[in-house]
C-alpha cells in the first residue's frame, strides 16, 4: 500500500474543524504517515517556559490536515484506522495552565477564587524503555511512567456550517482527548460536507482518563493512519472499534449528558449488530458497559462507553472494515 | 477468626443510613458472614412481575444491619474488607423501572414524555459456569454473561444528624453501584456517629458501569466481610484500596462535581502516599488516572476515580491494613 | 381568630426536617406567632466574629418547629399562609464562608484553589426607613438597602424515612431561600407523614436572587402565619399562590433539573387550573413564564417557574383557600 | 440621524455568528431600520404545517446582517440600542419541535423516550390592543395575550476564528432568548474580529423566561437599532443597560454555569462602576441580584444576573453612552 507523507509547516497549521482549505486531496483507502505539532506549539521546553507567559489559547491544538478525502459526501461514515502512534521529540510538556484544568474554576464555570500556581512539567522520553519520566516541581519525587501514546483530536468539518476550535469535542470528533484513541483502533466518523475535511494532531505520549490538570504528556507526534469511506451509514455520534471493544463517545455538558449520549449511540449500535430491540439493547449494555471518562477539561466533556467484545457474540459492524483495516495495517507493519 | 452470621427477617431489612437501630454491636476485627435480599425485595420472580405493579420505591434496596462497630467515634475510620461475594439465589432479575434509570426522563430529570415500557427480565445462575443467562424479551436473543458479584451499597450513618434512603450514595458511602464493591476490596469510609452503624446489601450478580437502566442482574447475597477500625484519619469521601488500585468516589450531582470530588479526594490521598505537594499530586494524577463512571442513576451520581498501583510506587495506607485484611480474609477462604 | 405564639429556647432549635419530636400539637386553621434565630445561631455579632471561627455548618439554619398538625396525613396538602414577617433584631449579618456559596469552589463542586477571604457585613436595621445598611469591608462604600423580608426555610418532614438537614430544599420546602416566600404568599406542601411536621426559619432581612455568596441579611424574624390543611391534592413539589401569580419551586441539581421540575408541575397546575391537555399547558407557560432563580449554594438549588395571575384567566386553586387566608389574615392584621 | 433601511432577500439571511460576509458597511453612530424573517422561515403559517415536516433545524434563526461597523477592532466595545421592535406580519407561530425544548428530550440530552406530539400554534396579531391570540390545539381554550415584542439573537461574529450557528448563544451574543433583548435596552458586546459582524434576528411576539417549549410566539420583526462603538472595553460577557437595570448574561452548559458567568460579570461590572473590592461587590450583588433564565433550551443555556439602578447610587457606564443612546432614539421617534 502507498503511504503519503506529510509534514505541515506553521502555516500550515490549522486551529479549527471546518474553514480550512484542504492541504490535499486522497483517495479512500491511502495510507497517511503525519507528523503533528504539540498541543502548545512547542512553546514550553523547559519548567521555566510558563503558559501564561508562551501559549496563546486561541492557537493551541494544531491540527495536521484537513485532507480531502475523494467521494465524501454528507451522511457517509469516514473510518480513520490508527496504525501506529510514535513519539516526535525526546520530551514531552505538561502544564496546570491558569484557570484551565478540571480541578479549578475556568471562564466558564467561574468564580472568584485565585487561580492556582502556573507550573510546567518536562517529561524526558526514554525510547529504549518506552518511559517518560515524571519530575514533581515542588517535591522531590521522579517516577517513570509507561508511554501509551494516543491522539487527543481526530476529527472532521461539523456540520450546519459551524467552525469549531481544535479545542472543541463533539459530533464530528475533536478534541475527545480519550485514550482509546491509539494504535489499533478504528474511528467511524460521520461525514458533514464533501470531502469531510479529516485532521489530526494533540499527540499525547500518556494521558490519564479525565486529563484532571487539562493537559496530557503533550508532544509532536508521527502518525501513520488509514483513512477509507464508508458511502453511507453516518453514526450520530462517533464511534470506535478495536479488536476487544465497540465504543461510543459522547461530548456535551454537563457530563451526564455526555454519558447519555454514549450509552444511546451504543443502544442504537447494539441493535444494529444483534438485531435487538432497543429494551433489550438498553438492557444488555446495562449489564456489560464500560464507561470511562475521556476529559473533564475541555470545551464539552467526553464519555466513551464501551461493550467488550469478548462476552458478546461475535458480530461485524460496517461489513467488517475494521479487521480488513487491521490486515492492511500489518502490511504497513510488516 | 470467629465469624458472626447474620440473616435478617423482613421485620429487620433497614431501608436508611442512619435513623436505624443496631442489629448487633461487634468488635473491630469482626468478620461477618451476611445474607441480603435483592434490591427489589424479591418483588420480580417472573418476567410477568412488572416494576410498577410490584415494586414500591420507598421499599427498595433493604440493608443488612446497621452494626455498631465497638469503639468507633466521629472521626474515625471504618476498613470494611469484602472476603467473598456468593449468589444466594439461583435467578437474578433486572427491570426497567418507569421514570427510573439513565436513559429516560425522572422525577427529577423531569420531562412530559411517555414512559418507557415497563420491563423485568429474569437471568438464571448457573453456577457451575459461574454464568447468568440473558434473555431478552421484544427479541429473540440469548447470552450467557459471567457472574461478577459486586455490592451495590455500602455505607455508615450519614453525618450532621441525617437520614438517607438506600438509594442515595453519598460521603457515608452507601448506594453507589460501584463494580469495585467487590471480592479482595476494602472500603474506608468515615465514621460520622459513634458505632459507625455499618450495613450492606443490594447485591448485583453483574453490574455495567454506569448502571444505564437503573439496574443490575439484582439478586440475594452471601457477604464474607472483615469490618475493622482505625483511629482518626477519616477521608472526606469514601476511599477504596484493592491489590491494584488506590480508589476515591465522589457521589453528586451534576456528573462533573462526583468526577471533581473523586479527583481531589484522591489528590490528597496521593500527597499522603507519597509526600507530594498538591500540584505535583495534580500532575501525577492527570497522568494515571482512570476514571471510570459508578452509576448516573441515583439520587447522586458516582465515579470512581483510580490511580493503578503497577505503575506507582510502593505504598501503604493507613498502616498497611488492606494488606493485613487480605491475609485475614486468605484465613477465611483457606 | 387565635393566635398561639412560640419561642423556642435554644435547646429547642430544630436542626433537621424530620427526626425531631414536634413541639406543640395544633389544628389546622390555627394562626402562630413564631420567633425564630438566624441562620447564624446568633455567631456573627460585629465585622470580627468570622464564620470560620464561630459558625458549625453542621448547626445552622434552627428551625423553629416542628409542629404537629392534627389530621395531616401522607398524600395532604398543608397550606401555610404567610401574614407578616418583621425583624426581630436591630441588625443583620451576612458573610463569605470559605468554601461555601456560588462563586466559590465547595466541598461538593470541589477544586484545588484557596478558599476566598473569610468576611462577615453587618447591617444596621433602620426600622423607621425599613432599610438596612450595607457597608463595605475592603472599600469606602455605604449603601441603604431596602427591607424585604423573607423566609429560607420553610417545610414538612420528608418522605420515604428520610431526615434532612435544614440547609436542604426539596419535594417537602426546607431552604429553598426564595425571595417568594414572603408575607401574602401562600405555601402548599405536600404532606409525607402524620402531623406534616412543619417548621420554619432561615429569615432574612433582604435578599438578590441566587444568593450568590451564600447567605442573605440573616437575622432573627417574628413570623405570624396561618397554617391550613387540604385533604389530599398533595402536590408532587412545593407550590406557591399570591394575589399576582401560580408558582412552582423545583429543587435540585444541576439548576436545569430545578428549572424542569418547576416548569413540570406548573404545566400540571395549569392542567387543574384551565382543563387544559398537557401540551397546550406546555404551550402557554412557555409564553408567560417568570423563572427567577431562588438559589445556586444549597444542598440543591432552587428554581421559582411563575405564571402570572393579570394576563390569565380568574380561576381558583384548593376551592380559593388562597383568597380565605388572605381574607382571614386581613383580620389578625386589622 | 441618518437611518439605513434593510431588508434581506432569503439569498442574504445569514444562518451563522460569523463566515458570512458582510451585507453593508456602516459607520458607528447608524441607526438601522431591519427587517428579520421569523425563526422557522416562514415555514410555518397554519397549524397543519409540522415542524417536523416543515423546518430544517440547519437553517433557522434567519439573520439579518451581519453589518461591518467601520474602525471596530478586537477588543473594542459594540453598543447596540434598541429603539422599537414592531412585528411585521400579522401572525406569529410557536411549535413544539419533536426533540426540540425544555421538556422533552434531545440529541444532547438524549434518552429512548418517544418524542412528544409535533404541534404548531399560531397566534393573530391584534395590533389595535397589541395582543396576540393563543388558541389551544387540544383543549377548548382561548386566551389573548400582550404584545412583548423582543430579539432572540443579536451578535457579534465569536473569536478564535469560530463560525456559531445562530442557535447558540456565547461570549459573543447570538441566540440569548433574552425577553431584556427589547425597545430601550442597550446591548454591549466585545468586538472578535475586524468590523464587528454584528446581525440581529429571531424576532418574538413574546416568550416566557426560559422559553420551555423551545420556541417563543415568532414572528418577523421590524427593528430600530443604533449601533455606536466603544474603543477597547470589551466585556467579557454580553452586559446590557437600561434605564432601571446594569445586567450580564451567561451562556453556557449546565445551567449554574451560566448563572456563574453572569454573576462573575456582574461583580466585575459592580467593581467597575462603584470603585468597590472584589468582596463587597460579591456581597452587594448577593443582596440586590434579579436572576431570570432566559432560555433552557438552546446549544447553551442564557441566565440574566440584574442590578437593579433604583436601588443602587447613580453611576455611569462608558462615559454614559445609554443615556446618550436613549437620546438619540427620542430624537428617532419624536
Amino acid at each position: 500500500m502507498r503511504v503519503i507523507e506529510f509534514t505541515p509547516t506553521p502555516e500550515q497549521f490549522a486551529y479549527t474543524f471546518g474553514g480550512v482549505a484542504p492541504v490535499m486531496r486522497i483517495a479512500p483507502g491511502t495510507a497517511l504517515q503525519l507528523w503533528s505539532q504539540d498541543a502548545f506549539n512547542f512553546a514550553l521546553r523547559s519548567t521555566s517556559d510558563l503558559s501564561s507567559q508562551k501559549v496563546d489559547l486561541r492557537f493551541v491544538n494544531p491540527q495536521t490536515g484537513p485532507f480531502y478525502v475523494e467521494g465524501a459526501e454528507p451522511g457517509d461514515t469516514l473510518a480513520i484506522h490508527i496504525v501506529e502512534l510514535t513519539p516526535a521529540r525526546n520530551f514531552g510538556a505538561s502544564a496546570a495552565i491558569p484557570f484551565f484544568g478540571g480541578l479549578t474554576s475556568t471562564p466558564v464555570t467561574s468564580m472568584l477564587q485565585e487561580a492556582l500556581p502556573d507550573t510546567t512539567w518536562i517529561y524526558e522520553v526514554d525510547s529504549d524503555r518506552q518511559m517518560v519520566g515524571f519530575q514533581a516541581r515542588h517535591s522531590d519525587f521522579e517516577l517513570a511512567l509507561p508511554i501509551n501514546t494516543m491522539l487527543g483530536t481526530v476529527g472532521v468539518a461539523p456540520g450546519a456550517q459551524e467552525v469549531r476550535t481544535s479545542l472543541v469535542p463533539e459530533r464530528f470528533g475533536g478534541n475527545m482527548d480519550s485514550p482509546e484513541v491509539r494504535a489499533g483502533t478504528t474511528i467511524f466518523l460521520g461525514v458533514n460536507v464533501d470531502g469531510a475535511l479529516f485532521s489530526l494532531g494533540d499527540g499525547h505520549y500518556r494521558q490519564g482518563e479525565g486529563e484532571s490538570c487539562g493537559t496530557a504528556v503533550e508532544g509532536a507526534m508521527n502518525s501513520l493512519v488509514i483513512v477509507d469511506l464508508i458511502k453511507g451509514h453516518a453514526p450520530a455520534w462517533p464511534r470506535f472499534e478495536n479488536d476487544d471493544f465497540w465504543m461510543a463517545v459522547g461530548s456535551a455538558r454537563p457530563l451526564e449528558d455526555s454519558w447519555r449520549i454514549g450509552n444511546v449511540e451504543m443502544v442504537r449500535w447494539l441493535e444494529e449488530l444483534y438485531g435487538l430491540h432497543t429494551m433489550d439493547a438498553y438492557q444488555l449494555l446495562s449489564q456489560v458497559a464500560l464507561s470511562p471518562i475521556a476529559n473533564v477539561v475541555d470545551a464539552n466533556y467526553s464519555v466513551v462507553v464501551k461493550a467488550p467484545k469478548s462476552i458478546l457474540p461475535t458480530a461485524t459492524a460496517y461489513d467488517g472494515i475494521h479487521a480488513d483495516l487491521r490486515a492492511r495495517a500489518a502490511t504497513l507493519l510488516g
